[in-house]
């Protein structure tokens, strides 16, 4: 298993005019993410959120999948879904994490502009072999806030496609990161 | 812009219990599928469902964003929804590309689960290099119909991360994929 933990966070982010919000829990992020989380090997998937009507949600909706009637209906969405972990602030996912593994997290936040400094998807393959652990960050609404990602200890670059176009979901873009990250070669012919 | 076109089709799909059925249109595997498919410069992205109240129920959401509130709210989501086009069969969309290309697309098929003789992602992405169009085709609801496999021209073989969990959302799989086959080495450091 991989020491590569993920966060979907929904605050600080910034709504379409750029001002900092706290965004609402998406059913389908949590779905999505949880199962490339499991597939890629993510230890846990932390939902990162300060209001309490929004951790509530997002605790019946996993409630729901894990040990409720859709844990029965569909074993394989409850061993996605028992990765989640609901979080109030960053800081708290890093104290767990720091718990878990006696050591803090290299935090790396994702974003879809292009940011000076960034760093690769080899060079971040590369960090991960080190052993230490790290926390990639993922932003809801229109992305994480820019003091935000300016505290982060590295700014992953952007999902580029073939075109300039730059407005993948939050849930194709952690899908595809992550298996830029942790997938393994699979050619087979 | 590549000759990749992708195919979201609700028939012939299977349910939880193997039987062939038609599925009912997600909201959002429109909008994931088509932004992706934007991103990595696909020429036109198909919704397929034979089901009349389908097709106008997806014809509603796709207006809403090309035309409608939408289009003036968010410009970036028009230009990914204008890529979707609604046809009634796999028939219909290889009929129509085979009009824009002047000649019949290689239709190629995904599925989740491993099967003989299927392509790896080398493969396939020098076979797109040759120039012929081709036809990626994704399935909803509990995955294509075998059957519908069969026939097809090849199998893509599916995404593996580094589990044994395969149960990855369409949406996921379709960006995952399409990175893999279409995707540029993006390494700046």
């Amino acid at each position: 298993m991989s020491k590569l933990y993920v966060a979907l966070t929904h605050y600080p982010v910034v709504n379409k005019s750029g001002a900092v919000i706290a965004s609402a829990v998406t059913n389908l992020d949590l779905h999505d993410i949880a199962r490339v989380a499991k597939t890629y090997g993510v230890p846990t998937f932390y939902v990162v959120t300060p209001l309490a009507d929004q951790q509530e949600l997002a605790r019946k909706i996993i409630c729901h999948w894990t040990s409720g009637v859709g844990a029965r209906y569909n074993p394989a969405r409850r061993r996605a879904l028992e990765l989640v972990r609901i979080e109030a602030s960053i800081k708290a996912v890093v104290a767990d994490i720091a718990d878990r593994e006696k050591g803090s997290p290299h935090i790396v936040v994702t974003c879809a502009k292009r940011i000076k400094g960034s760093i690769g998807y080899a060079t971040l393959r590369a960090m991960l072999r080190n052993g230490r652990p790290h926390l990639l960050v993922f932003g809801t609404a229109w992305g994480l806030a820019s003091d935000f990602i300016a505290e982060a200890d590295c700014v992953l670059e952007p999902v580029a496609g073939n075109s300039d176009y730059n407005h993948l979901s939050v849930r194709s873009a952690a899908a595809i990161i992550l298996d830029r990250l942790l997938g393994t070669a699979d050619e087979t012919d």
